[in-house]
């Protein structure tokens, strides 16, 4: 069969869907806070997996493997490394920054039913992968556009994902078995949300603001403005 | 006004609107060959753009800019770059798969109307950033995340994207002006699309298959299968 006959149509989706996709991209929060109760069940759980399973990948390599924790000694654990890690992360920030600081809560480890650790296997398709061969990162940029899909599906879902990244890299590679050539790359906390913010929870609670579009648009090349 | 006034409905999408963000998933494809002449309007890459601003951003950092290259100048030179990259990149596969390797189109830089490298500004936000205290590289995560919600919105838009990474790092900061400060994260090829693969093409071509999705799910820890 010729390659031609995978070629098929690709119109632009009629304008309901194409809201449902922007309804997605700016209705997404990352969520800390609003986890319930009610069970991810293993269907919702795999189509979720199966998104993310979709996102492109350098040289096709699909690097990812997805650790699925819902064991609830595992969370405790994870929770204990971020504890110590954000500790530390507090007392970086300058001193009139560190009561708002301690005030965010910045995770749901146990709050949430499913945890999702999702990591990047950097020897996976051999020693030279096609479109990594100048940028060995592009494996670790795969796996983040797997994140991304899973974290889109999740909101159609009226699901709430929310990225925990203050831990030592170390810590969780213990807690989580990871040989070495393996890369933690997001930890995810995953349950259903009746509520999300209508903006981003750190604009919200006033650490940061949004910034204007225009100004990060430039011409043909960098521009110093 | 409380913090709570900011919380709304987060419910699951319909089923239509589910199917629309899945279809976006699923159909999305790295385009190297498949774009037509029509322009990409001003408005149209604005609704991208946008997207993009709006993902998942470290401690709200927004570490990316936005370069929007129509000039065909700039285009040649990356094109160039690309060409002198891509002899090495061929040169590094085992003598059976360089056939292969040198039929593959592997980007659509003066093919597409529209080329946008997405950047990384490392020292966005300042010296200690929420959520990066612990991970460095969390800025270059978000990035890709904005690089991601791009390209399902393009998908919804009947516009492809093609992502080439076959570059050294330095012809292209040369190239683009970027400052020691600022990643290239992505380069990448934008235009309307009639047709796209049903596979991605380098699955078409027989380059690579898709994995087992439940090879690559483990429960609660990492396992050795």
């Amino acid at each position: 069969m010729s390659t031609e006959s995978h070629l098929c149509e690709a119109a632009a989706f009629d304008e309901a869907a194409r809201a449902a996709v922007y309804a997605a991209i700016f209705s997404r929060r990352d969520v800390r806070s609003q986890f319930t109760d009610r069970p991810v069940d293993e269907a919702l759980l795999t189509r979720l997996l199966r998104a993310a399973h979709h996102a492109p990948s350098v040289g096709f390599m699909q690097p990812w493997n997805f650790l699925v924790i819902r064991d609830g000694g595992v969370k405790a654990q994870v929770q204990a490394a971020f504890a110590r890690a954000n500790a530390e992360a507090e007392a970086m920030f300058p001193e009139d920054r560190r009561p708002l600081y301690s005030a965010l809560k910045l995770q749901g480890i146990t709050d949430a039913p499913v945890n999702l650790c999702i990591t990047c296997d950097r020897t996976r398709g051999g020693e030279v992968v096609l479109g990594r061969t100048h940028n060995r990162d592009m494996d670790l940029y795969s796996t983040v556009c797997a994140v991304q899909n899973l974290w889109l599906a999740a909101r159609a879902e009226g699901v709430g994902v929310g990225w925990v990244s203050i831990f030592h890299d170390t810590d969780l590679r213990a807690i989580l078995g990871l040989p070495d050539h393996v890369v933690p790359v997001a930890y995810l906390c995953i349950g259903h949300v009746d509520q999300l913010y209508d903006q981003p929870e750190l604009q919200v609670k006033g650490w940061r603001d949004r910034l204007p579009l225009e100004d990060l648009v430039f011409r043909d090349r960098w521009e110093q403005r």
